[in-house]
């Protein structure tokens, strides 16, 4: 079997400090953003917490120095970050309170299987051995369970923190130019990035640690107590992604409904009563909420990996270097995503508008082509030359190199899906074009072939996943699939940034449009933003082929674990699952459209009554109420999470409780299987439209008829 | 195993007879609309093929005897005959060639299997035997291909034309009242139902009865043969539903973006240059095409029974009672059918527009009770108490309490499945209200609402199949399977007789639009067609589930023809299969409406040239180019139904040739499980946005915003 180069010792030291690396890096990059100061002349309060020492700004090329306008951004930036951050508590305490009901549930359970026993039993997987007790893995379980919910609430609450910080920033770099302003809001991006990556990365080695230190040799039961930080965070991501969702979802369209079409006033016009609470969902849904989610499929990845590992040979030879593998990979990532940041910030400089999108792209190119490199030097490095994992009750023999090619491939996979993500929701290319051109002849056929581009831009990604999911379980069964899904994740520091950088330009954006800025530097910042929806779109596609992927490595765990053999689709128990596993996505959809719809009435009715009642609030001298629309959205996106996330969490306990594992295991590959195609499809179709306004509002004079339409966004948070 | 009471001999009597009063009672029928003279002073196209006997018309209620507008009826109805006949045998004449090409095809594979030797060869399932040589089965699989082929042909054919003879019929006869009117659009639906029910089990019959003075006692090779008469009904199918599909929804859709939305004028409006494209649509869509499609899953569903039972106790022991089975069944549902027109035509009569939808409603009820009766006898006369059943290399026995469970559960299943349709698209309950307000908001909203209600729609049809698949599946395996999908189609002729009953109601309101008569008789031709939307979802409804049901029965049939005995969705091959094939509906999806979307931009573009280039044509002193819009929707389904139908017909093909039958099973199963939601989400959300928009215009004052959306129409047309 051979042993692998890399001592644990060297491992024991390179993953915590890469993840060190990670975090430092994160918190220059928000130094660097804080270069930027807000109101040179008052205490603001996004400033308040720092020394408050204050510094007057550069005189900006156009000579615009009014003081009143940077006090603006301020005030607008506050109250943006404020609302977020009051939405984010009301939505922890909910999901709290949750997450604390499901510990305890876990922890019965699990504790339940002995009777609660304290006392040492046979192992799992081999009888013959001596294991620790049940209860003890339950306790374990739950701490780890808790450990990643908090992880992920940390992550995402940072994210957030660092976007309301930097928006109102890159809104005032933007008059030095679209460069300063893209660096700005792109180092802003890799702050949540490399925090998210390095904290879960980190987390995860201090439990293991922690964990060893009562576990010793019983690896079976220490990595099975370490599945349930990716239960934590996939938990967290289920909530944080539907609520955030339908929160910016029920605000966008609902301030788009009344501002643009009906009262014909821009984007953002401070006039509109919901351009806060648009603003504020920004940030909570597609910082947040796509930071959980990222953090959720990334834990499970490992999780599922690390235990699958525990029952290979990695795990029964204790061979602690090779069992890392998954948190090595992690680690070289965070590296290169290093690297590859500074390609954006340092390497080059954006000079003009049309030099983002490339910018962009290139980032995605050069951390596969880098990670590539290294996921080869850390497999050559960490794994023997031969080993056995586990499959379905027997060990296959595997090379090291058949374990790089899992990793690659769904690093591959990723890159593909990014690029046709681009290719169908960029407005630099004819399907979005095709789709602004349909505008012409009414919503009507725009609504055609927005929902025909959606289906299409399925086909790819699908056999990008099918090969990926083929060469991976070839080469490794199911902890192939895991570390492809780790592959493709490997480099999440840099997918986030890009991602996290479009809604940073979006509310820059606004907030140029809210202070009454020049129009030159809201056509730099809707530059930033165009480019934003295109990356915003690729960040989705690799949460949905690494989910893809998270969820087979899952299933596969579980199918290993209920020991069955066979998922024999000719029986009928197993059909029946896979045919009403289908339509769970289509269930969950419904009430999540359902949910942005009646908020978005809500919302609608409310900016409505608002205009109508209150004097002067067209001509701009009455402030609108936001706060009442940042409340309709919040209270909308508490109460309506509630039944989508009982739909996912209970599916799985009363098929299981009353029709079994057969018809369970139906149930998860249909609902798998299904999803990807409609969490793809109207994740695109969403991009699409969102782009074909933009490129539409760039050229109007060419399409007299063309509305806007808002379809969009809401389609976009269908993601199962 | 006993014997069945019913002796051979009366069971060659009763299927041709009960076929045979299926047709006579489908002429009388005829008889009866014809009695409704167009035209008494002239002899007009439509009448010319009569004895030319003209007799006075009654004088109407509303003392209206202008025969001015008699004439301009039978003109416009002549106009739409001849539009959707030509339509018809150019959209032939193209099919055919491809029918041919693949007979040929059909005849070659089957036959090069023993080398075109024509000496007889050990049978397939049973080695001691001999059976009838290769070279013969693929001489007559091929004729009874095209046998399958040209029924479906010949039925969609008749039910255009009664229809398109119908229509002007019933726009006359709702002069006399909304009662009268039913009654000739309701016969002339059933003429099609009846005819298409009895001609399918009649050819399928004699079929039978001709192959089996060749075959004799090798039963094996005789059903295996007549199973081509189930391929080309549905290769027919696949055509005419794309064919009419496109060209339905393209002229329906152009007709109305200019018409009623630009140009402000009412539905139907002769000077709307596609108002006959659109008419002509309704025929060859929404009558040839949905007709072709029922007829496609009834042959499958018989033929997949017809194959199994051949290879189980039925045909082993030549039992030809039992094995008649599926068509006694038929026979006695055309008979149950003929009890249950009797309600709507003669037992009842409509006095006010709201026993419309109630009457049609009986109609499902009362057939749907009287064939739970039928099955019952059917099952006792015709089966043996206990049999056994081939189920996948093994035979399970079966008892006939539990064959009749299989039938009765699909027929429920179907009955359950119109109900939740009318429930999700009709409007006089809550989803298409729902609908309706949020056009108040604006097309966003709206377009949300429609999509999350097709999406809620699934889950209780999903259920219903469900339960159907497992009890049947549980009973008697695939066998089960195919005859709860004849259950469900047991009572094809009152269903299609309901389907049909919608577009010819649709066309008679266009041609009393047309021909300018008063507002009352419109009203009572709205309020026939409001009722046929609903009907139409539901005619869809029972299409997509018995397809489904049948392409179950034949993925069984597929796999113990193919010898595999496990379809294990763990191994690689078949979950990328799966999810491969779950991806294809999305991709024909995206063909057809990107199709649909292509051919009505180019409708709308023509249209608007005509207003703007003809003058007088707004103010109805010229008349529009009907023809040129014809042209454009033939020639755009002609173009474009083939990559579509290449799609479905070569994929089995392609991935059966290169990745082998185990990922084709796998792919089979994935886009059966993705494909049925698609559909009846799609067919559901189609069907509640065109019933929201007739909801709308019925009390337009109370929404002030809304307007009619056109994408209803254009949903319909995904079924897989």
């Amino acid at each position: 079997m051979g042993e692998a180069i890399l001592s644990d010792l060297a491992t024991e030291i390179i993953v915590p400090a890469c993840a060190v690396v990670g975090i430092v890096f994160a918190f220059v990059q928000w130094i660097l953003v804080s270069g930027v100061k807000l109101s040179p002349e008052k205490d603001s309060p996004a400033n308040r917490n720092k020394n408050g020492f204050t510094d007057s700004l550069i005189e900006e090329e156009e000579g615009l120095s009014d003081h009143s306008v940077v006090t603006k951004c301020a005030d607008i930036q506050s109250a943006i970050a404020e609302g977020a951050t009051s939405f984010l508590f009301t939505e922890y305490q909910y999901v709290g309170i949750f997450m604390v009901a499901f510990a305890i549930l876990i922890f019965l359970f699990l504790g339940s299987v002995e009777s609660f026993s304290t006392s040492s039993q046979p192992c799992t997987y081999d009888k013959t051995l001596i294991c620790k007790p049940a209860l003890a893995t339950a306790a374990f379980s739950t701490v780890s369970f808790l450990l990643g919910a908090i992880t992920s609430v940390v992550s995402g609450f940072l994210g957030m923190k660092i976007a309301t910080y930097a928006n109102a920033r890159t809104t005032l770099e933007a008059r030095k130019g679209v460069g300063k302003a893209f660096i700005i809001a792109f180092r802003s991006g890799a702050v949540m990035g490399f925090l998210l990556a390095a904290n879960g990365l980190l987390v995860l080695y201090i439990a293991i640690n922690l964990f060893k230190l009562y576990y010793g040799d019983d690896w079976g039961g220490l990595f099975e107590s370490i599945t349930g930080y990716g239960l934590g965070g996939s938990s967290m991501a289920l909530f944080g992604r539907v609520g955030g969702g339908i929160y910016t979802k029920a605000a966008d369209v609902g301030a788009d409904l009344v501002g643009k079409v009906e009262r014909n006033i821009p984007e953002d016009d401070p006039r509109n009563p919901a351009v806060i609470a648009d603003n504020v969902g920004d940030n909570v849904g597609d910082i947040a909420g796509m930071g959980s989610d990222l953090f959720g499929s990334y834990a499970e990845s490992s999780c599922a990996a690390l235990i699958v590992a525990s029952i290979s040979s990695f795990g029964v030879n204790h061979d602690l270097t090779a069992m890392m593998y998954p948190l090595l990979v992690s680690s070289v990532g965070i590296l290169v995503c290093l690297l590859t940041t500074l390609f954006a910030t340092d390497f080059f400089e954006i000079k003009a508008v049309k030099e983002i999108e490339p910018a962009l792209k290139r980032q995605l190119i050069i951390s596969t082509a880098l990670m590539t490199v290294g996921i080869a030097l850390v497999t050559w490095l960490s794994l023997p030359s031969s080993f056995t994992i586990f499959n379905f009750g027997t060990q296959k023999v595997v090379k090291n190199w058949q374990l790089f090619l899992c990793v690659a491939v769904g690093l591959w996979a990723g890159l593909i899906i990014g690029f046709v993500t681009e290719y169908y929701t960029s407005n630099a290319y004819s399907p979005v074009q095709d789709v602004a051109d349909s505008c012409r002849t009414g919503a009507a056929t725009n609504v055609i072939f927005g929902l025909a581009l959606g289906y299409k831009s399925v086909i790819i990604p699908i056999f990008a996943i099918a090969v990926s999911i083929y060469v991976s379980f070839t080469c490794a069964a199911m902890y192939g699939i895991a570390v492809a899904a780790l592959g493709m994740l490997s480099t999440i520091a840099t997918g986030l940034a890009i991602d996290a950088y479009g809604p940073i330009s979006d509310n820059a954006g606004g907030i140029a449009e809210m202070a009454g800025m020049s129009h030159r530097i809201r056509e730099r910042t809707d530059a930033l933003d165009a480019a934003g929806n295109t990356t915003a779109a690729i960040g989705k596609g690799f949460a949905i082929g690494s989910a893809a992927l998270v969820s087979l490595a899952l299933f596969g765990a579980f199918v290993s674990r209920a020991s069955i053999s066979t998922v024999d689709v000719l029986s009928p128990k197993v059909f029946i699952g896979l045919i009403v596993g289908a339509m769970l996505p289509y269930w969950f959809s419904a009430m999540t459209m359902k949910s942005v719809g009646s908020a978005a009435l809500k919302m609608v009715e409310e900016v409505r009554r608002q205009f109508n009642t209150i004097p002067g609030l067209m001509e701009g001298l009455a402030k609108p109420d936001y706060a009442t629309c940042v409340k309709i959205s919040t209270d909308a996106s508490i109460k309506e999470m509630i039944p989508p996330g009982a739909l996912v969490m209970l599916t799985p306990l009363i098929v299981g409780i009353f029709f079994g594992v057969e018809t369970l295991s139906g149930v998860l590959a249909g609902s798998l299987v299904s999803g990807v195609q409609i969490a793809i499809s109207a994740s695109n179709t969403g991009g699409a439209w969102d782009n074909a306004k933009k490129y539409i509002e760039a050229g109007a004079s060419e399409h007299a008829r063309a509305r806007p339409e808002r379809f969009g966004p809401t389609q976009g948070s269908c993601d199962w």
